[in-house]
């Protein structure tokens, strides 16, 4: 895996050290982004309600990444995966947010938690955004979740194109929204670790509805052009 | 204006002989809007409250532009400008939206309606989407003309950059959503006379709010780097 070991080679001293963790890390979002955290040498337990099924897919990535000397990455229960972590990434389904992150609060306590959460309704139109009574997933997270750091990103990024081992990069920038610094910068240098992917900080945390409900618009564009699109901020 | 010129030569068929207003043709987005749209060989008028000063802007961007045969940009005041047109822009600001709307209903039936109206709020900490009753802006227009087929675009497009004579390409996509095919496909083609900018249907009319919202985002994009950010669409 020459990929992984130059990234490891490369890897932000923001991140040296961390292990990240990705809730509901089954997933197709979930595990397309533990396959390129660990591919990019950041050390990742995958967490699932079914800690064998967690370790099930940690092993398939495993044998798909090579099992190089650099990659790192084991499965667990989802609150073993948050206890042994640095970085918490929450991929699960929106119907399945507020009561995770009730129960994990305490172990969140002290950590920066990456809301990747999109809440979207589907029917035979599409997608469309759902309201929020926190305003986002993002806000949700951090009214559940007063002492952890959150962050909110990734929420425009195919799964497709991140579990593809064919795929070489992912052509997206991943938009980062948080209210202090130090996080954002370290989920952006996260951000970074996987190829062809840029991450830029977007805004706020009051911010994060537009860019969670903006995956509806993703969608209407994908079903339109067969096409798994992504986004570029232009002129930066 | 060889600019000018090459446009009219090559102007989308869907065009072809239809006449554009921008209501609130006098503020940066409108006036960058006519500019270009005028430069790209599509007739404009200028609308606004005053319409001495839509005049006195169609004179100053005509001069601009060269004056050149191909140019064709009045002023007129916006129920005019309205009337005068196949399909109207709206530009004016959130707080005059809804009243704009409600006194021009009967001269917009049966026209195409562009809403580019972003509802915003603005603080220390920056810019922040406004709830809207409808949803978006560009629902509260379409429940406002029932008569009227409306369109959402040209939210994310720096004014500083469409008014500049000097830039000669704006690197951005529009995205355009609505839900009628054949008007969505028509602002694309608009969309399309404007120097680097390519239009792409973004979903439904329902899909409005976040691409309002997202102009918050870049806000902040641009503050933190000092940019006159824009959006790509990737894989399409």
């Amino acid at each position: 895996m020459p990929d992984g070991q130059e990234s490891v080679a490369g890897l932000d001293p923001l991140l040296a050290g961390l292990t990240v963790a990705v809730l509901g890390g089954t997933g197709p979002q979930g595990r397309g982004l533990a396959r390129r955290f660990a591919a990019g040498g950041v050390p990742v337990v995958i967490g699932s309600r079914n800690p064998e099924r967690a370790g099930a897919v940690a092993a398939e990535l495993r044998t798909s990444l090579g099992n190089g000397g650099n990659v790192s990455l084991r499965g667990a229960d989802n609150a073993d995966a948050a206890a042994g972590a640095d970085v918490v990434v929450v991929t699960v389904p929106w119907d399945g947010h507020r009561e995770l992150l009730e129960g994990l609060a305490e172990v969140l306590v002290g950590k920066v938690v990456v809301d990747c959460v999109n809440p979207l309704g589907f029917d035979k139109q599409g997608a469309y955004a759902l309201q929020v009574e926190e305003g986002s997933a993002a806000q949700q997270a951090a009214a559940l979740l007063p002492d952890s750091t959150v962050v909110g990103a990734f929420h425009n990024v195919s799964a497709v194109l991140l579990d593809d081992p064919d795929v070489d990069k992912v052509d997206t920038d991943v938009l980062v929204l948080g209210d202090v610094r130090e996080a954002t910068d370290l989920v952006q240098a996260l951000a970074d670790t996987i190829p062809g992917v840029r991450g830029i900080f977007g805004g706020r945390l009051r911010n994060a509805h537009q860019v969670e409900a903006f995956t509806a618009n993703l969608i209407s564009i994908n079903r339109r052009h067969k096409a798994h699109s992504g986004l570029r901020v232009t002129d930066v």
